[in-house]
């Protein structure tokens, strides 16, 4: 996979991309990056790459012009065709793991971030793709969103994830949070890890696992049991908890 | 406002807190960053972070004391107190700009990153005030996490934004989400800037900005106008809205 980043702020991202998983999937050859200003493509003098809004108002606008010449010139210069052109911005399309797994199927990505301007319409209309939003929260830049899809896609490509890390990929993906986790010392500072984690008896702990792990999903995300099959000790379970909240709510 | 971040990638920050909003946030005093590598806590010989899970499995888990004793020592040496301790996981709650006006009221926010690794659940219950998650996507660890939640905390500080970027982020706080921007110029390659908005009255260019950012969000983000209070006007375009969309759909 190509990766182009278009940004007025390069030196933000080697840090990202020179670490850890991002960093291993390029020594393996699964992607490759390039960081690109795309105040580089400005063809006027002075190489301003945003102007004042038609119609007045305050802020700026990022100009057409040195977008749409980066976009055409690093598809060119891909041997790529059809890229996805990714606009980060709040009117987006909220991103999630569903998104992740479509654009980890695509041959090349290139992501435009702009930082508080605005964006030319005609932007929005023919050369984008995909308009995104990392969340309901407002950031300086579209920098830090694309870091963060690009390492959520990065990971989802063959070969990129060892072992270690496959695993905890996996037990996300069950549909449910995952239960707690304890290692050593069993007694620190007198907060001790639970009996049956020591017990060696591996049917009660995969049993309390679960049973953990259904509880931590019904206390903090329900909205994940909508969709999800019970089976019969979970359906137990559920109904465990919601006698407990019931009576920990009276307590109050 | 301090900030410290323990992480063992402390190279993935340097080129994000050094740029932008977050660099003239420092520049101006308005806070401070401490990027702290969590290993230099590792009372072992090796420095060894992390171990194997209690009932097995795998994957590993996070030691308790490295980041019980990074999070009391950065207590003590701030001359803040009750600092926010904020753990970046899959299982918090979701993060949102009222959560974010929430976190720049505090005095010294402390960020955990973990990568693929569980957290021992005593830092969770013992250490940890806030569990936040970005949204519903698997990431490699909670640097990209801790960013999003700095920038967009650190842009709500008095005195960090100039008046360009306070005008951005006060568009998005109408509710409602951005009209269409254009800029120069009028034609480009035959994409034409809408006719009111080159007519120089204000009048017909306000009705049209609002309209469309209505309709925008009408199709983009219907679920942001539930709670929106619509005057008269903004009824009627959202009747038309509907007539055309169903007019569209006849005609597929």
């Amino acid at each position: 996979m190509k990766i182009d980043v278009l940004t007025l702020f390069p030196e933000m991202f080697p840090g990202v991309l020179n670490n850890s998983i991002l960093k291993r999937a390029e020594d393996i050859k699964a992607v490759s990056y390039r960081v690109v200003n795309f105040r580089d493509y400005a063809d006027n003098k002075h190489h301003t790459v945003d102007d004042y809004p038609y119609g007045g108002g305050a802020g700026m606008v990022l100009k057409p012009q040195p977008i749409f010449d980066a976009v055409e010139d690093l598809t060119a210069r891909s041997e790529t065709e059809n890229p996805r052109v990714i606009l980060l911005c709040p009117q987006g399309a909220r991103y999630n793991q569903k998104k992740a797994e479509e654009l980890a199927q695509s041959e090349h990505l290139i992501f435009i971030c702009g930082h508080y301007e605005g964006y030319d319409e005609r932007i929005r209309e023919h050369v984008v793709t995909d308009e995104i939003s990392i969340g309901d929260f407002v950031l300086t830049g579209g920098e830090l969103g694309a870091m963060v899809i690009i390492d959520s896609v990065v990971r989802l490509l063959p070969d990129v994830l060892g072992n270690e890390q496959s695993h905890m990929k996996d037990s996300f993906s069950t549909g449910l949070l995952e239960h707690p986790h304890y290692t050593r010392p069993a007694d620190f500072r007198d907060m001790k890890v639970p009996d049956v984690l020591l017990s060696g008896n591996h049917r009660l702990i995969d049993e309390w696992r679960a049973k953990e792990s259904l509880r931590r999903t019904f206390i903090r995300r329900p909205d994940l049991l909508e969709d999800y099959l019970l089976d019969d000790q979970q359906k137990k379970w559920l109904q465990e908890f919601v006698k407990e909240q019931e009576t920990n709510q009276k307590d109050k």
